[in-house]
């Protein structure tokens, strides 16, 4: 008799399983289960629909050839069967049943399986606050979600929308509100950041500036107490302010929807992911699970976390469907790649932020370097920031940020660098790795070889750098160091605004007349030295320390960066 | 006393070595000999010169914060002493002198060094072709040769070009001279294709396909007999056709410089290049030697081979500088990655090509797919064909291939895969690697991973795919296998003009209806099944296989693929 294979879940992970499973075993029975109507969908795609770059929802459920993916199409095209508006109930591990209910006509029902699989996803969290449940929040759980919210907006019904929760989810739906739509938008994040956790200060700081010149509102550190609704007029009331507005979207964080699985006694963590082996194998052996429901190994700490990312889904999916099928594949955890889109700018993270790196105990350091995406000559050059994450005893490679405009640049060098630290790799790694050259794509020496550079001078304690927060406090009150001195070695025509605004705090010598003119930087100081990029301030930091015994101080990444930064003092 | 280190050479990893060691010794007395005036030029950007990307020649010589790199720029700015117009004649290493002339005066010298340094580049070649010494033939090996060229462009004097030799450089001066000058352009290449050595066939012939359909004209298998000239015109004789022409690029590859280095009795190899040890030291302890004038290894095959990279250079400085200064840096080989833009699109490889690797005695196979770059939803997504290539028996990949439309989308692919390459991966770890996803930047599972999952199915045995160039010439003459039959899955609309022109050769069943329609299939012929992608063919394979016996193969990419090659078979 034909195996029995049950998929609870029709979204990413469980028709991934499926199909592939279908290919391997072409005899097994394969079922998929799901509550909804609407399956197989790119729910990443969702604020990409809302913005109406994707005009039908439709396209988010078809394949690449314009089928769209129904239960017909998983029949007919796949082999596989899909019973939708089926919730499953409960898993009779004994029996190895799965009690389930017609949602529609209330119809209770046992379906045996021989292997079963669950890829019940994640639910968005809903926080206790009084009017989370009005009809006027919505959190992006499903598609059904994103249809209500773009039928709003095409109605014309909003003007004004708050979101709730500065991750990348609200994020996306904050540029999707304002950028096509035209929509007031703003994000309220508890946290003194946004994309917390996920990018360091520095990183979320160039995008809120980013976001703030495209007309989005960014609050931070700023709680929501209640959300109020008066003659379908919505009033978000925070511990700051009360702000009116048409629409709220709800996007504080997802958790693992592995109430099924806790319930039939399969091991679930205290943080309520699935426990699998690395074969994705529950505590249940008959039992796999996959995608947003598991908990994973994060591959650079050793951490247990959650991590649902839909392409995590899919390589999860195929490697249930290989045990599935006596193929002994093996998924051993994740270093946790990200990118994202806003407006006109990319930006992302590989591997441990700064903060997680110092959390986790490593003796963690970072580097911030500013250079070209491609050849200084060619016409689309831009600045891409990158920072580096890495332990300075071991010089291992504990992450990447990188910040820059939309296009695959920084994509190039996150993906790089993911494959690197996937493997352990060191410094030394990146400072070898071959990035392909040619003017209209790298510099000669690629930025992220160039960022390596400089973790290797920082580690050999070659290049010292001023902590940027603290240069930004000082700019803002400089009598808070008063033994440091702005160094500018920028051109006079760069650095004169500055000169004239901050006075003898402000001392110019261009990079060109260093060598001759440094006896004129006034004694007793600690110079700062400034620059563009950094590269230049790091060769004068070489020969002041030749020279005089001043322990000067370089601004990593220069004024590239900060002119990124939201900054008040910035001259007119 | 000061050490001195004298640099022979003033192009890229000359001033490379001398700023880094001038940072980390500055006490160092280091002193660049070029015979050129124009020295520390971005040799790769003179295409981008000639086309009018680059309007100044300056800006190839000048810094990202716009100083031009000459003479002063090195005493003032980085204290290195540069004596240009200085030809280095001889080394006599008993006495540790560089003789030298100078070019203008002719006065000779003798220069002391402690450290010596050879960075003298590569040559370009000069075939023994009657008239290759004429004024109208250039060869792109300095700065001199580039503004002799945008000259004559600028003044009009150039209606037709020929360009001799299809490999990067000479592709990209056929594109200067068609793209902004709109000059009628050919270019002649002795082997089948462009680009020989670097990729392989099927992505020179997409690369051929979008020349010509730019208005380039691409001789093959064409070998060059003479230039003439007559009254200020010029003529190009092949051994097939008579070229009229104004002007004529002569890029047939380059050769190390090493000259000097042979004369004082250092060991170079028998292709030309200086040897060195991974110190990059030469047989002489005291002389190092980095950039195109070197053999290097690759580090895939371990066989010697030069690698002119305007990127191996730059690192290569960094290393001998480390070592000048007493820091241990080492430099074991390189894998050989390589990208390029030509009009709209970019073509790169990454690691060995599937003829080098057979050549190499891999067990070597590959595998071709033709995925989107992005979400298939979001607007700018287009296809990236890629070929990976690795050896069947250790699962090693050994290179990647790819093609796409112009920006970074190619490059993200080929820097991933040159970072796990260079680290000895395994199909394994191309299945694992976390590319960064959201939908503007990537598919969920990107086709990099893609590409890996159906190399491993390949490996498996699961996927057995047609040869491309036995299915091409099929299509010419489908008597050739006369049991093959092709099996067109794709919708309606797409498979009807190829079953009106192919008839009854040509079998159409959508994806959709093959589970159904599957006896329909004619008996006793081998399904060669064909989609878009290749995906939904290996999809139905995997179900013929479960249904019948014969043993149907894949086109591999599918008409993605085929249609970005050249093929006069394709219906109206």
């Amino acid at each position: 008799m034909n195996e029995k294979i049950i998929i609870i879940g029709g979204v990413a992970a469980g028709p991934k399983t499926a199909c592939r499973l279908k290919r391997l075993r072409p005899d097994a029975e394969i079922t998929i289960i799901d509550q909804d109507t609407l399956i197989s969908y790119g729910g990443c795609g969702i604020p990409y629909y809302v913005s109406g770059d994707v005009s039908d929802e439709q396209e988010l459920r078809s394949t690449s050839f314009h089928a769209v993916r129904n239960e017909s199409f998983f029949t007919d095209a796949k082999g596989v069967a899909v019973l939708t508006k089926t919730r499953a109930d409960a898993i009779d591990r004994q029996n190895k049943q799965v009690k389930v209910t017609n949602v529609e006509t209330g119809e209770k029902n046992a379906i045996d399986y021989d292997k079963l699989v669950i890829t019940t996803g994640s639910t968005p969290n809903l926080p206790p606050i009084p009017g989370a449940d009005l009809p006027g929040v919505h959190r992006i759980s499903d598609m059904h979600q994103a249809i209500a919210i773009k039928e709003k907006l095409a109605k014309g019904k909003v003007g004004r929308a708050v979101v709730i929760g500065g991750g990348a989810i609200g994020i996306e739906m904050a540029e999707a509100f304002a950028d096509l739509w035209g929509v007031e938008t703003t994000v309220i994040e508890l946290m003194p950041q946004i994309l917390p956790r996920a990018v360091d200060t520095v990183f979320a700081s160039m995008l809120t500036s980013h976001l703030e010149e495209n007309g989005v509102k960014v609050l931070l550190k700023e709680s929501v107490l209640a959300i109020a609704e008066k003659d379908g007029a919505y009033t978000v009331k925070t511990d700051q302010r009360s702000i009116a507005t048409d629409i709220i979207v709800m996007a504080v964080g997802v958790r693992p929807r592995s109430e099924i699985a806790k319930e039939a006694g399969l091991l679930v963590s205290p943080r309520g992911g699935i426990i699998v082996n690395n074969r994705l194998q529950t505590s249940d052996p008959e039992i796999y699970a996959a995608g947003d429901c598991i908990e994973t190994t994060n591959l650079i700490s050793g951490q247990k976390f959650h991590a649902p990312f839909g392409s995590l889904a899919n390589r999860e999916g195929r490697i249930v469907a290989d045990n599935l099928a006596g193929i002994p594949s093996t998924f051993t955890g994740v270093i946790g790649s990200f990118i994202m889109k806003a407006f006109d700018i990319s930006i992302g993270c590989t591997g441990l932020s700064f903060e997680s790196a110092k959390m986790e105990g490593f003796d963690a350091d970072r580097v911030i370097t500013a250079q070209s995406d491609r050849a200084h000559f060619f016409p689309t050059q831009a600045i891409i920031p990158l920072q580096m994450v890495f332990d300075k005893t071991s010089r291992r490679v504990l992450g990447l940020q990188g910040f820059g405009p939309m296009g695959d640049a920084v994509l190039a060098r996150l993906d790089a660098a993911a494959a690197l630290i996937g493997k352990g790799a060191v410094v030394e790694d990146f400072i070898n790795l071959e990035m392909a050259y040619a003017p209209p794509f790298a510099t000669a020496l690629d930025a992220l070889n160039a960022t390596a550079n400089v973790a290797d001078n920082a580690i050999a304690g070659r290049l010292r750098t001023v902590d940027l927060d603290e240069f930004l406090s000082w700019m803002n009150n400089m009598n808070a160091n008063p033994d440091w001195i702005a160094l500018d070695i920028r051109h006079p025509v760069e650095a004169e605004p500055f000169k004239k605004k901050f006075q003898e705090q402000w001392h110019t010598i261009p990079y060109m007349e260093i060598r001759k003119r440094h006896q004129e930087i006034p004694a007793n100081k600690k110079p700062i030295i400034i620059c563009d990029a950094g590269t230049r301030s790091y060769e004068i930091q070489c020969f002041l320390d030749s020279v005089d015994n001043r322990s000067s101080l370089v601004l990593g990444g220069g004024f590239n960066l900060v002119r990124r930064l939201s900054v008040d003092w910035w001259p007119a």
